[in-house]
């Protein structure tokens, strides 16, 4: 069976996030139902990353397998017509090998979180972005992120409601950079735990608004206990920026 | 009576555009209504520029008088308050003279129009950027529009409902720019015809599509005709960057 990889762009707002589920909008879902119109088959989709409610992707990547063959830049544009009006847009397909798989051939997944650290309250981002009123030291955010990379237990910041079978991962990159309002930050791992992302930007905040210090997030971490962790980010800043392979 | 600058973002898409009208939502009377839940006084509000329904604002400038002396954070605190949960977002407010007008003492408009120039449908950048399918040559667009530039007779830029007494405007600056898929046309000049900013912009993709050569750009604008421009581009791309004075 001819196996299709495609690269997906969403606005998380309407969304349930990726995973399918009766009765509510998914993105699986909804990609699910615009390949079954497109080809009349239905398929298994396998995606890099479950997003949650309210998140976003640039470049979300997933595949499935078809029975026929078919020009990628057809299905490409035969998803796109069937997804309409949803906010999913497919931005590219191709074929690949029966060996790739979405989710565990993935070598490295790369997050942004948007922080717009401004007063007033948000107009052309909200849903795009969260609001921090309270005037934010990205640079002490900055150092501080630092103590959170290479290989730890992340169960501080993890959600407990996390299935993985270890607590460990190997962060890869944990940067805090400003642009007037905007701060971002961005975050690199082979994978992640559930709420991860959240959660280190969440205590990340916390330092940035000076309730923490440098070695509060390191002591979170080395607490290796959820209560240690800061609050939990919302979703509407987070973006599955890309999946590298 | 204390006269109040307030410097306005707002999102364009639930509006029938800035203008105060009966019965359907506006930028003027959103802002209005929330002037008089917050002081009790019934304003006249005067904006720089009377945006389109669908048109969007970084920072649009207006100016009312109020009988009583506010501190100016306040007043931003307050209005942005009494504004949820509209998209609209009071940037910054501050006491100037009685000399000051929004509208007539603004010596620049500055405008952006955002298009996205790939293949698949828009996702994130919904409403917040127009899609233009074939590939733009945006060094030619670009080349094009600097015949705009200067003091024309902008008839053929120009609504047809256009209340100006005359169709002489001079255009300041008039740049198409590119970065991978978005591309940008920053427009500025001390003040727009009705539709001059979206009118030239279609005619500029136009150019950008190859349908027209730079001459018939420069023909277009010769004619002093509203039936040689080219197509008008959709309200949701456009952005009120900023007002000088």
């Amino acid at each position: 069976m001819p196996r299709y990889r495609i690269t997906i762009e969403y606005d998380g707002t309407p969304f349930a996030g990726w995973q399918i589920q009766a009765d509510v909008p998914t993105v699986q879902g909804t990609l699910t139902a615009a390949i079954a119109s497109f080809s009349g088959e239905s398929v298994t989709l396998q995606g890099a990353g479950r997003t949650d409610a309210g998140v976003h992707a640039l470049e979300q990547v997933a595949h499935f397998d078809l029975s026929k063959d078919h020009d990628p830049g057809t299905v490409r544009d035969a998803l796109n017509a069937h997804l309409r009006p949803h906010p999913i847009a497919v931005r590219d397909a191709a074929r690949v090998g029966a060996d790739f798989d979405a989710r565990f051939s993935a070598v490295r997944r790369r997050y942004l979180y948007r922080i717009v650290n401004r007063r007033p309250d948000l107009a052309l981002d909200r849903l795009r972005a969260v609001r921090v009123p309270r005037p934010l030291d990205t640079d002490a955010m900055h150092v501080a992120a630092q103590a959170l990379i290479g290989k730890h237990d992340f169960t501080t910041f993890r959600s407990s409601d996390c299935q993985a079978k270890s607590p460990l991962r190997t962060l890869q990159r944990l940067d805090v950079t400003r642009n007037n309002d905007l701060v971002e930050v961005h975050a690199e791992a082979r994978s992640f735990l559930h709420n991860q992302v959240r959660s280190m930007v969440g205590s990340l905040i916390w330092v940035g608004e000076g309730r923490w210090a440098a070695t509060d997030l390191a002591a979170a971490l080395a607490a290796r206990d959820r209560a240690a962790c800061g609050p939990v980010a919302p979703p509407e800043g987070l973006y599955l920026v890309g999946v590298d392979y």
